[in-house]
């Protein structure tokens, strides 16, 4: 069992929120000076800032500098406790948690555990694919990119070296978008000062999106135009298209038509990460936990899920709202107040989300936004589109020293046309059969 | 066979350097414009800026602070080469290296392969301590000292709870008295609000020198101010004392008392890392090549040895110079002109060691310096002495970047008191038997 201590009462009802993502991090702080003893549970020790997660897998900036410690974050915050494990299941007849470490009871269950990779059961791809959902896919992606490169000057043929220096991204979604991008700027800015005896424009980046527009969900301008900045960028697009089969050297697309690659990036799609322990029932298509509008798993009094993993269906969004920050946010932050007001016996308030828009970055200068404001649609793409979305995202990010350091890796990055951080560190993809092994 | 290609006459003669430490970057650097074809080769695509790793161990900076990719340091120079390899042997009959990506012929060789931690042949030492020597190590020891922490929480008895809280640096030189400085800092000001529900101060530092004072080598007064900080930071310092043997729990000191600790830093010497293929005779004892005056490997015309790794003899320093920064860049600076005069059949300049003296900072506001200016000395400990290392440190890291990134650090580091890269991140001391498993 694991017991906690510490200088508040530990007679409080227990709130254990499963995952530190942007809804557990929003829940946890808003009950700062709730009546509740707050748990959360994180196999990481760090909050990962998963929107930036492309400049780190583009040496555009170190991993430190968009995560933070959950200690730090809540370092004042004297009802949270933390605890480093990976909760195993869930027993809600006994209300109590088994984890890596122990087990724990709580009074009121969160759960916030997000979405991961959705290879569709495609265990070849899930096998030969980079993923691009945490810190450590981030990592690995950016040492198999600078790792190809340098096996390359050793390339024995042509097909091995366009096997190497070739790139399939698959799924035209902000993640895919905003990673084509800044792949396409290294290969303009970086890589022919770098490697000097390759031939930088042998190297393709293609973008393969199934719809017949990139950024779906986003405004038809928005769309039409990141297609026309990453065409005018070199990213070959291919609309209306998917990758059939992936064996780690060849992407076979539904056409027939193979492209030769050692990185394929897999951004096509996520699924829900829930925990073992709730009836099936409550559970939605694309692995998502079926909430009501207060976020309460449906069939249970005290169990909750919000963000990613979670599904409020209605007639907005009958699949659940969009899976990105800005519903986790609300929902961490209404169920913060719903936690309060029924330890006070009083009548929960519904969900109602504020779609504040979209954006997305495609190159230095270029990128495209949707904002709602007021309850207004305003669309822009371009100049004042990265602006905007620079802003956003600096101010989005926790930590006041992560913050200066991101701001200053931009601002170093924009006058140098320069990505300094293209460290080879820690894991990569297998390279079997290349000269570097 | 590796090949090499680009826009400058790759007729000219090959210096192939090994290692990109201090002083291989320094020779590369000062070849810039010599007419030769400059080949560097490294098992990592970035140098390490060495003194600072204290600091990556103890979540002060992070690693891409303090490393800079070797293409970016040498994006400008034309006659410049990077091949990312280990070399395997050398063959100074056919002017020869041999590496895991294939060989290559040399006119020149010089070797800058630097030095290793030394167990003295202390197995059981090699499989337990964490050692210090390289990015990789200080992840390594910032993860573990993190996660001790985290599983200390969960400690089933007080044995367990000692083990993971107390610490034993062996090695009272500058990266001895750092850690542990530092490490007394995480205790003072960061422990106690991240881990409340631990008494911090049953954290022990222990630091094991054999000799009867710190900082061999550095004045007197340097020595006993360091262990006067020291204390006054609540360390315990182990004069006149050594660790007879590890097993990973327990720290046996050849006085016959027991520490029990799962963490044991090994700073207490360093061996040279040749490359096989040099005869016998070219060998010192500590593993270090023989050199003459000239950088010139005993025995070879146009093999030379720079650095950690060369042993040039003199009546001043009759084991060779310290193995610190200083003697490795100005022997690769002279090399060059030396590389330059032998091709144009000018007689040698033989090397002059300026020691521009030592330093070690304690904690904040606390250093100790000996410092040689115009072949003066001068000693001094205390804020100036701080204010000095940090000045030293900061325009010694090679990029402007960087240089700007760990300034900002430290000034936020400064007002918070805060260390702000406390992740665990990748690679720990197996933690066999506790909690987190």
């Amino acid at each position: 069992m694991i017991e906690f201590s510490g200088n508040t009462d530990t007679s409080q009802p227990k709130v254990v929120i499963i995952g530190g993502g942007f809804g557990g991090v929003e829940l946890a702080k808003r009950l700062a000076d709730a009546p509740v003893q707050v748990i959360l549970l994180d196999k990481h020790n760090y909050h990962t800032f998963q929107p930036l997660l492309y400049q780190i897998a583009t040496s555009g900036l170190d991993s430190a500098s968009i995560i933070s410690p959950f200690r730090k974050i809540f370092e004042n915050q004297k009802n949270f406790w933390f605890r480093l494990t990976e909760v195993l299941s869930i027993d809600t007849e006994h209300k109590h948690v088994k984890t890596k470490i122990g087990s724990l009871n709580y009074d009121y269950l969160v759960i916030a555990t997000g979405a991961e990779t959705n290879y569709f059961g495609d265990q070849q791809m899930a096998q030969n694919a980079i993923a691009i959902k945490s810190i450590d896919d981030a990592l690995t992606l950016r040492n198999t990119i600078l790792c190809n490169l340098e096996n390359a000057l050793q390339a024995k043929d042509e097909e091995q070296l366009n096997t190497l220096m070739d790139f399939v991204i698959v799924g035209g979604g902000p993640t895919g978008v905003e990673l084509a991008g800044a792949l396409s700027e290294l290969r303009k800015h970086v890589f022919p000062k770098d490697y000097r005896e390759l031939n930088i424009k042998q190297m393709d980046i293609n973008l393969v999106q199934s719809g017949n527009q990139l950024l779906k969900g986003m405004s038809e301008g928005a769309s039409r135009k990141a297609l026309e900045y990453l065409q005018r960028y070199g990213v070959k697009v291919w609309l209306n298209s998917r990758v059939k089969s992936y064996d780690g050297r060849t992407a076979i697309l539904a056409s027939g038509e193979e492209i030769k690659t050692h990185t394929l990036i897999w951004s096509a799609g996520v699924t829900g990460a829930p925990i073992p322990g709730l009836r099936p029932e409550s559970m939605l298509p694309g692995n998502r936990i079926k909430v009501d509008e207060y976020n309460r798993v449906a069939g249970y009094e005290n169990v909750f899920a919000i963000g990613d993993v979670a599904a409020m269906t209605s007639e907005a969004y009958p699949y659940g709202h969009p899976q990105v920050a800005q519903p986790a946010i609300q929902q961490g932050n209404l169920l913060a107040k719903n936690l309060r007001r029924l330890i006070h016996n009083e009548s929960l308030m519904p969900f109602n989300y504020h779609d504040k828009g979209s954006m997305a970055t495609i190159g230095r200068n270029h990128a495209v936004a949707d904002l709602k404001v007021f309850k207004k649609n305003y669309s822009t793409q371009g100049f004042f589109a990265w602006l905007i979305w620079m802003f956003i995202h600096l101010i989005s990010i926790i930590s006041f020293r992560n913050r200066l350091i991101v701001l200053l890796n931009w601002i170093v990055s924009y006058f140098s046309y320069d990505k300094g951080v293209r460290l080879i560190l820690g894991k990569k993809k297998d390279h079997a059969g290349f000269s570097n092994d």
